[in-house]
């Protein structure tokens, strides 16, 4: 019988000796609970994913400090399997280390670098060459790291020809929408094919703009999912493996959509917020259902203690929305400054008269609008040192509704790849939780989007409604189809065209877009590296 | 005898017919000058990098559709070498094609994929497996696409057991400082290794970040340099080669620093403005040297009439400020608008107060101070249409010595890559080039740098003297060496460990700032992919 520990921790980017600490930590309460061997994250020891830190040489170096550090303070306990920066003469690796009696008993490198989406891994990493097995209470384990999974081959191949009858797989897995069910089906295909029993740890926090949702597992030989860790915070899971048979606490379940995309915006925020040593947020409330859900968002994530809003109204601004935004902050309990930004809009129109003289008002006075309140934010931001957050979501920033250095100003955007549907759907979800009829006034929710710049202005004056836009976003910019083929689906050439051309042509605003939190297959970022200068512009006729 | 055109052209991303146009024009003046074949970049018919377009199956289908074109609509004249985005069964390719009679008569793939630095390419591409010789005018011709030159291996050492006398290389090779000097010792190198002449033909032109400087070249079996083409603009070169023995034409010598920096500053800045679709650029006039600079730049590229300017005086702004600010405005005939940001400043204290009662004034008025004219600037960008470009220096962008929304706010940041001390070098050689003393004011270079935010500000207040710091940044940026070494040679630890952490906590910034001209090994941007979120703080003692 083996005795496994799933240590899913949230270790923090370049905090070697915090990471230490923690790890140090859990293998004790591992070993209190009798267990064999526990097993941590990917690149555990630096915090996933480390990017360029790895090429300061100085880093990897003090990485196998905290490494040895590590090894020496856990000597008496269970072994440990752990990920750090290797070194070799043919370059530096993603690897994980077997600690037993305080020395590094075994060392594996990664085998599959990925280097797509949000990774980088070619960039830094060069691949290992084999398989490495240990023997652990009188049982073989193999080792394996992350993507080296999401594939037949090696090192699973070598596993299965050996018969090793349990592979240890550590991730820095981030987290989207319905990745869990991937993972489990590349889980129960690798399960299959090896005829062992497969270990899944995954990191739990957020790094940027990546959520790690953890959800490490435990599935058998068979292909059956045995056990499950939590997700979306750090667990330690206990597993005892005997041949065929297998035993761990219950866990509750995973959560579902739209709540799991919550949690991972709760997740993704706080961790922003806390490792960036921020004690709180400030946000502009403008009455709208964007600015309302981030502050409940900020609230349930940090407490109503450390987020204080701004409402700023304008000579567009209706009353309800002032009225709308002062409801939202009441139920929340948090403070609410009013500054109006009319005087101050008034004396920048009265020191553009001479400039501006001889021309039509337009974007330009809307536009002012939107950055006297990005000012006034970043002001309480410096007064106060709290963080402001960005409230835009996707379907904005996607065809640039936005006003770069006004609403897109922030040091974060939580709802950043969040499209404005799917702002409802997890308002609709929250308000359901309660208290009463939930921290979102009704009215919020039901009335026309409106960033009230001018008069009577609607969202629908612009754009098409979300509904309708939303669709073309997911397939062009998520699936990178055509808008030729999205068109073939239904919709109109000449919206769909329209659609495109707004997107490409807002790529220099995103650009300079505050961080936020992926949640989608692909989110604007790391994830998307489109050319800011570009002349591609397919038309969407067949 | 082989004659060969190198043609130097400048492609725009994602322009496909745009970029079949250029080189069926060109591939004309090739045939009237009586050449065999004319070569063109790296992935001309895409332009460098096209980055994630490739991952769009439509975009590469285009891609493929526009070569075809370009082999129909050349079929009279001289064969043709390209690059182009293949595919195969095995994925994308980095690809070279030899037109000939209408025809694609071969395909060769990048064996090399660089995924380094500004590089990414395994994300998008495949290696090619084999080298690619082709027959023509009686001699053979290998090809190779750029990487594959930079270090021995194949596709070279295959050319060589060949003994194939011609090797061409296309490329979309970017420039920094000192790149052009490294070219010719690989080109040397590779033809030395290969007993083979080296026809080196580069891309020119800005593509977002990067700068390609052209500097196609000719080297012979020997390694001898026999013929370069020009540096920062098109060019066609017509290269006879036979035997042992080479004619062109003379060009004239590549320009050495600091005018290469300039040139490449004027290329990038031109480029991003118009591919963008931008007919004019606006800036803030300070009276203080970047500004100035930046101005000068703007109109050594686009002309007098392209560029306007603001000066935005507040309480804190000596007279000298606005008179040098015109100064300049008046030595470069470019129209100045004054706004004068003191009422609008007052209104913002003034809006504040109730909120900010009790608190000391600091950063926060400083900083609005810096978003008003940000504000101002953008309004004039949106009512007129002009590009805003940001004036701020690497040394600042490097330390977070600058005000995000604030000075930083703009579409393009030209000196972004420069440090202060480069910046001083680059305008006394602008001013040695004239008219009379040159563009900028001798009372300008000579003043201690202000960002006259409060009273009697010196940048010195806040930073190191210039001289001091800017060796610092680069031990740390682009060396990635660490404060412990950087203290080895001889700066005080306390200072270092100062610098090192302004320049990582000043990360959250240079992620929204906006793009600029990488001019060193090691500039912001995607060439540098640092986390926010990172507790490393190595120290600088031993």
């Amino acid at each position: 019988m083996v005795r496994i520990a799933l240590g899913q921790i949230d270790p923090s980017v370049g905090d070697l000796e915090g990471n230490v600490e923690l790890m140090t930590a859990w293998a004790s309460r591992a070993t209190e609970a009798g267990a064999d061997v526990v097993v941590f994250p990917e690149l555990a020891i630096t915090g996933y994913p480390p990017e360029d830190l790895v090429l300061r040489p100085a880093f990897v170096d003090d990485n196998l400090s905290a490494l040895e550090h590590l090894a020496k303070r856990t000597a008496g306990g269970c072994s440990i399997v752990t990920g750090f920066v290797d070194r070799t003469d043919r370059g530096l690796h993603n690897a994980a280390a077997l600690v037993a009696n305080g020395e590094i008993v075994a060392r594996y490198h990664k085998v599959k670098l990925p280097n797509y989406g949000v990774f980088d891994e070619q960039r830094t990493f060069v691949r290992g060459a084999a398989e490495c097995a240990v023997r652990l209470a009188g049982s073989e384990l193999g080792l394996s790291v992350c993507e080296d999974a999401w594939a037949p081959g090696p090192p699973f191949d070598a596993y299965a020809a050996r018969k090793t009858p349990i592979v240890l797989n550590i991730n820095g897995s981030p987290y989207h929408r319905g990745k869990a069910g991937e993972r489990l089906e590349i889980a129960r295909d690798r399960a299959l094919e090896t005829g062992a029993w497969i270990v899944y740890v995954n990191t739990i926090g957020g790094q940027d703009e990546l959520v790690f949702d953890g959800g490490s597992m435990v599935v058998a030989p068979d292909g059956t999912l045995r056990h499950r860790a939590a997700m979306f915070r750090e667990d330690l899971l206990i597993v005892d493996i005997e041949g065929d048979h297998s035993v761990a606490e219950d866990r509750p379940d995973w959560p579902d959509e739209p709540e799991d995309i919550y949690r991972a915006l709760e997740l993704g925020l706080g961790d922003y917020v806390r490792k960036n040593g921020f004690e709180e947020v400030v946000l502009g409330l403008s009455g709208g259902v964007d600015s309302a859900f981030v502050a409940v968002l900020a609230v349930d994530t940090l407490g109503a203690a450390s987020v204080r809003a701004l409402t700023m109204p304008s000579r567009y601004s209706s009353a309800e929305s002032t009225e709308d935004a002062t409801e939202v902050a009441h139920r929340l309990r948090i403070r609410l400054d009013e500054v109006a930004i009319d005087d101050v809009f008034s004396v920048y129109l009265n020191a553009l008269r001479e400039p501006f003289h001889g021309t039509e008002p337009g974007l330009a006075e809307e536009n002012i609008q939107a950055r006297i309140r990005g000012n006034l934010l970043m002001a309480f931001s410096n007064r106060f040192g709290s963080m402001v957050l960005a409230t835009g979501n996707k379907s904005e920033y996607a065809v640039g509704y936005a006003t770069l250095y006004g609403d897109m100003a922030g040091g974060f955007a939580p709802i950043k790849d969040v499209p404005k549907t799917l702002v409802y759907e997890l308002v609709r979800w929250r308000n359901a939780q309660g208290p009463g009829e939930g921290p979102i006034p009704h009215r919020i929710v039901a009335k026309a989007p409106s960033a009230e710049l001018r008069p009577d202005q609607k969202d629908t004056d612009s754009l098409p409604p979300y509904e309708q836009l939303d669709p073309i976003i997911e397939a062009y910019v998520v699936e990178d189809r055509s808008p030729e083929e999205i068109a073939a689906s239904g919709d109109d050439p000449d919206l769909v065209e329209r659609v495109v051309q707004l997107i490409d042509r807002a790529e220099y605003k995103r650009r300079q877009a505050a961080p936020g939190i992926k949640i989608t297959p692909k989110a604007f970022g790391r994830d998307r590296r489109m050319p800011i200068t570009n002349r591609y512009r397919p038309d969407a006729s067949p």
